[in-house]
This record gives structure tokens, sequence and C-alpha cells, in this order.
């Protein structure tokens, strides 16, 4: 029997997809409106590149697409992209239909859990900003326990400190690569969250989650044949 | 005839000192609600010493004061922190009421500009941010002019920029030490903006504005008569 269940954040709590996708769109739109005279295409794809190369947590990509283009820092320009960025934040930051009441359901028979990589309070930001941090009884991200998924050992931290089995866990993801692959190694139940977006195939075993659902609505009934 | 109106940004364009004191408030409301077991009022006094110590763009506030109270470091309170500090701030990122109706009759017959400390893109954030960016012809803050108010340096660089004379210009203000004793070194005319919170008095003869308002809106009025 399944007694405590595991979340990824991006892409399976909320669309952190649309939202980065919104945010770089109108951040882009900003900044021609405060000056910058590149057409929008060219410089929506650079940006992708720009936060390819130095991460997302990168504090510096607006400078690094100014001077792509051999265009001379402009304060104005750089505070127009992060404030559009910012304010779309805040509009598309919000769980995915569903998911709330699901947690809320869940939370009946069940300890939830995050794991999740990136940094702890990037991360524990998106949780508040959904308004769902107080739903999960622990809040693992790879900055803090040291480990990343798929590595095993961050589902093995988890699991110890709900005093869980393997055989009592699941975990609830978007991708195969990290969620599906990490937490069949350690054992767990896996259920992925399948989006439009994500339509790869598992390319190994390991790979290939115990399930399959279209939202976390699907998830309390799932989680009842186990 | 005064021809060129340079501003300050905060405390005379917006309530900057409300924003910074409802955003700290609830940031720390918000990180006992997370758990930090500290009283308010102590908290919300050793933040202040923190900010005072390490400056407003110090990155780090939450972690010190974390540290201050021997509290291990958490994500989830510097999250909660920050989520709450930035919501507020969207909520009194404002104008005064009456500066927009004011700036665009003063835009009929002068050309408006800036003249901020601080730095440079967290200045042009406060100007989006407040919708009005689209009406100054010149926005100099001390980072990029390299010098700072009172330093008569960066209100000769505003006045060059647009071309004018200290005679035709007027330096608005709240604060006597460096809008006012800047402006009056400078030659312009100036024009200190009374607030409840700033009732100090004139120190000497270079800090003593030439006009005295209670906010923006009688401006143009007051320009006339020069």
């Amino acid at each position: 029997m399944i007694k405590g269940v595991f979340f990824d954040i991006d892409d399976t709590l909320y669309d952190s997809t649309k939202l980065a996708t919104m945010a770089r769109r109108n951040s882009i739109q900003a900044m021609i409106d405060a000056g910058l005279d590149v057409e929008e295409e060219v410089l929506y794809s650079r940006l992708n590149e720009i936060i390819r190369e130095f991460g997302s947590n990168y504090p510096g990509h607006y400078d690094e697409l100014l001077k792509a283009f051999d265009i001379k820092w402009s304060p104005r320009i750089i505070a127009a992209g992060v404030v559009a960025y910012e304010r779309t934040k805040a509009g598309y930051l919000r769980p995915f239909p569903g998911v709330v009441p699901a947690l809320l359901k869940l939370r009946e028979n069940h300890r939830l859990g995050v794991i999740s990589n990136g940094l702890a309070v990037k991360q524990w930001e998106k949780l508040i900003g959904l308004g769902i941090h107080h739903f999960f009884y622990i809040v693992a991200t790879s900055e803090e326990v040291g480990y990343s998924k798929p590595q095993k050992e961050i589902f093995e931290y988890s699991m110890k400190e709900l005093n869980l089995n393997p055989e009592e866990c699941a975990m609830v993801g978007d991708r195969l690569d990290t969620d599906i692959l990490g937490g069949n190694r350690a054992g767990m139940t896996t259920v992925r969250i399948r989006t439009c977006r994500r339509t790869d195939k598992p390319k190994s075993r390991e790979e290939t989650p115990d399930f399959e659902v279209d939202g976390i609505s699907d998830l309390p009934l799932v989680l009842e044949e186990v």
C-alpha cells in the first residue's frame, strides 16, 4: 500500500514551460518597447540559447542578450525585461487545474513530499507562490541533499525522512530521465504525468513508468490500484 | 524661465518608505508563518539594522537575519520572506496621488529628467513599475554617471544632456542633504517635497530650498513664479 507520494514541481504541479515561454516573450517585447531595435523572433531565440548556455538561475541573461547584438549596456532596456518577466511570472504561477483538490484528497491517506532539482530558495519560492507549501511533509531539493534526480540518493533521503520503504512510496513527475528513472532505481512505484509537450518514449525498462496519467486528478484512483 | 525639471525618485515620485515598511513587515510575518519562531517586533528591528548595515541592494538580508538568531539556514523561511516582499512591493509601487497628471501638465512646457542615487537597473525598474518611464528625456543614475547627489557633477551632467543652463533648471526632491544641497550647489532652482516623515530643517543656507510644496501637484504653479 502506498503511504508516501513524492512530486516533482516544474511541469508537474504547475505549467512551468508555459510560464517561461510567456515571461520570455513578454520580456522581449518590453525590451523592444524600451528601445531594443532587433526583431522579436531573433531576440527570442537568442535569449533561449543564452538561458541554455548560462543556466536558468544566472542573473545576467539580458546583459548577455545585449552583448550578443553588440548593443551598449542599457539599464532601461534590462529593467524593462526584468519588470515584464516578473509581472508575467506572477500571473502564470498557479497550480495546474485540479492539482489542489487532488493534493487535498491524497493527504487524507498519504504523506506528501516534493523531490526537486534546483536551488532550494527558488524551489520554495515556487511552492509558496503556488500556495501549496503547507501541503508537504518534506521538500527535498538537490541543492540541500547534495544529489540530483535521477540519482537514487535523493529518493532514499526523502523516504528516510518519512520513515517509509520503497514499496510504500510513489514518485510522480513528467520526466522519464529524472523522475521516473530515479524513482524506479530507488524501488518506488512511478507515475508519469503526460503533458502535450513531453511526448518522448521510454528508452529503457528503467525509464518506463508503472503508470501514466493525464493529470494529478487521476492520481488518487491510480494509487488505490497499487 | 524654467525649461528643465529634474526629479528624485524615492519618496518624491512614490512612497518608497511606505513600500519598504509594508514589504518588510509582510516578509517578517510570512517568515514567522513558515516556522521562524522569534517575536515579530524583535525580527523587524533586527531586519532594519541588517539592511542599514549591508545596504538595501545586498541579496542576503534574510540569510543574515537567520544567522543573527542562530537559526539554521532554511530555504523555506527565506523563500517565504522573498515571496511576501515581492508581492507587497508589486502592490505598493504606484506613483503618489497627483504625480501622473502633474508630470503630464509639466511636460507641456518643460523637459523632464530624473537624477537618482542607486543602481541603474534597480532605479529603472522602479520607473517602469510606476509606469512613468516614458515621461523623462533623461534618467541619470549615480551608478552610470559616477557621481552621487549631492555632488554637483551629476546635476551638471544631467543639465548638459538637456543642453540647458542652471538658471533654466529646477531640482525637485524630498531630501535636503542630497536633492536640495546638490541642486543649490549646481545653481538650479530647488523645490522640496514636504512629506510627513521628513520634517528636518535645513542646517545651512546651501541646504535651504527655494520653494517647498506639499506634493508634485503644486509644482506647475510654483515653477510659473520663477
